[in-house]
């Protein structure tokens, strides 16, 4: 029965997530004045098309979507389908930016670009501003040197077209309407995709002081751009977040409550050690149960994994065997973690689920939690107690969430 | 404002929980009929004791307390006070547990024995059945062996006159009407002193299977002890245990209450890796600033320390400094942890607290959090940004309490 409604839960908050449902949503009511253009980028940007273009049914002009080899599965209209490199551009994700960049230049004001942003676009949507062997030399001595991520991009930024909130520069005087499939906990807009129609906050004087700090060798072209200053506000753009892992959690308290269960949304943003999280929410189960009324409590984030063993798992599943110890003996009580994308570290789960007799269930088969953490086991322990959730790929990516239910 | 609040919540939720107080809240509207005697056994004894001769005011008759050597802090009355060995057993502690079963032997029904607990019981309140030279090596075989502290105290239960409920049985006909100070998470009667008053869940069959599964040597009085069972049900028993990790977090509610806040208890039971648990929490932070209303998420329990480092802290400093890391720049938003003992770890503090300013106050002085707990050294750290807590050796021990607070 529990577990029922888990499988409800997991099944609505996934179909809530695909870039298809996203979309749609952010374009509810949404109205164009002038002509509309489609620029899509990221490893779900054919998802994300597809979807625009039924949604606008026929208002969409022409367009340009760039995606990860592999993953465009058709045509869509008259949209001109692009494949590229990923991690690493190449001259295809050069080649359909400058087709991008070329449809979207000299609009007028009335006219509007849709631009569909996800995961991956760092690499599929990339114009340097300096020949690309002097780019990959520059990553290279700042790589070397040790910069972190945020010099790294500081100093990058301007060495590209489109980065930085470039492209949303380009794009005026026409409107920018971005919808962004946010994959990093806490959206930052500049983060995501490098940010391409996003204001930058990062400044020529702090990318000058890091090249100096790392005495990078730059030619004079590089020198120079690193002297032109990014958008400090992009005041032609607007920018929907959506399929983030706050909506993520919001679904699910919603399907919660529509079982029965008052819901409790904790937050949208775990980083913390799986195990630790999964012990932690068993500690609030123990203080709620029994419940007086059905409760659930929500987790949404992206853990991480410690590493001390050699078995098969992930965050999801590891957060869910670990919460197993501190719920067991508990009646009418249950948690589960579950990845958005379906693949929980290298596995073919998409999380774990664990209830009060999980314990008692590994036991009778010799299998010790605390020994199969650190083996970091989970698989094989969920498997052999029913506690595998299989989702298969779902064709979308913005983090994990985990929820506890008492009742 | 915000650490005016926090430091109006520590004093009074350590208030509730010092012996006095909570010995006087369990005796609240309490009747006897009969005569009163009084046993005071634990590190407490000697402020259990004196609180409950005052709240019965003149009706206790006569008493026994043992403590800890160092813990008696005068005369009460005419209660003979005690002092002995702790952590291993005495000849003072065989002596003065000998007294207070002389004291308890042939009661009437009619009659009621107050009997008050605290931390530290185990070794001060014992009467072995066996030897005490046999009582040691059956604990050095138990211990060599490598059983665990079930087998320990399942074995070691049946070789003690008072120990496993035995203490509570011994007392029938009289009524024993008993107050536990818990110092342990979710309070289990049994393990705390051993349960002298407590019916025992453990079996003779099950003591007989840990002696042949580690093949100990036993004299022939110790296996003809280890065959006496412990009581199973104590009728003449009457338990309250008071001063818990669960008051603690009760009280904690109720002072946020009074301030404004929404309390919102999430856990009595917390006993994950501290830092992680303070990672948790600041996450539960990031969700819900900034707050509608006040809000204050309440959390008890006993974490652990990983150590890493050399460094000066406890489990509540780290608590507090890993929080700083995740609720950085949030406004209006703080939190602290604190050990009801007053002594975090081996330092004078009680605790740490952090607001969304601590971490940028860290780095204006080269502290990085992230260092500071490699290092294990958030004693220092807190003392560079005026987030120790110091309250001074409160007289009790009853784990633990953290609360975030966002207005």
């Amino acid at each position: 029965m529990i577990k029922e409604d888990a499988q409800r839960i997991i099944k609505e908050v996934i179909a809530s997530a695909l870039p298809d449902a996203a979309v749609a949503r952010a374009l509810e009511g949404k109205r164009f004045a002038g002509r509309v253009y489609l620029v899509a980028v990221g490893k779900a940007a054919w998802q994300m098309a597809h979807a625009a273009v039924a949604a606008l049914d026929g208002r969409v002009e022409d367009g340009v979507v760039i995606t990860k080899y592999g993953h465009a599965k058709g045509a869509i209209g008259q949209l001109r389908i692009r494949e590229a490199g990923h991690p690493v551009p190449d001259e295809n994700s050069f080649a359909a930016t400058r087709e991008a960049l070329a449809l979207t230049a000299n609009l007028r004001a009335e006219d509007a670009v849709l631009f569909l942003l996800s995961g991956g676009g760092s690499a599929l949507f990339e114009q340097p501003c300096i020949p690309e062997a002097e780019l990959q030399d520059v990553t290279q001595q700042l790589l070397a040197c040790g910069a972190d991520i945020v010099e790294m991009n500081t100093v990058r930024k301007r060495l590209s077209k489109v980065k930085g909130g470039r492209f949303g520069l380009h794009c005026a005087p026409a409107q920018v309407f971005s919808i962004v499939l946010s994959d990093i906990v806490g959206d930052p807009l500049d983060m995501i995709a490098s940010g391409p129609a996003a204001a930058d906050a990062s400044t020529c004087a702090q990318a000058l002081e890091i090249c100096k700090k790392y005495s990078l060798r730059l030619s004079q072209d590089a020198r120079e751009a690193l002297r032109q200053e990014t958008p400090k506000a992009l005041p032609n753009v607007e920018t929907v977040v959506t399929g983030s892992v706050r909506q993520l959690c919001t679904k699910a308290a919603e399907v919660c409550e529509a079982l029965g269960y008052a819901p409790v949304i904790l937050t949208d943003s775990l980083t913390c050690v799986a195990r630790e999280a999964g012990r932690f929410l068993s500690a609030v189960a123990r203080f709620h149960a029994p419940a007086k009324k059905p409760l659930a409590f929500i987790a949404g984030g992206e853990t991480v994994v410690k590493l001390t063993g050699t078995g098969l798992g992930g965050r999801n599943q590891e957060l869910a065997l670990a919460a197993a110890e501190g719920i067991a003996g508990l009646e009418n009580c249950a948690l589960f973690s579950v990845g958005s994308d379906g693949t929980d570290g290298p596995t073919d789960a998409a999380g774990g689920y664990v209830d009060g007799g999980t314990q008692q269930a590994l036991l009778a088969q010799n299998l010790r939690i605390a020994d199969v953490l650190m083996q970091n086991d989970a698989y094989h322990a969920l498997q052999a107690c029913d506690g595998l959730i299989m989702t298969g790929p779902t064709g979308t990516n913005v983090n994990d969430f985990a929820v506890l239910l008492l009742r």
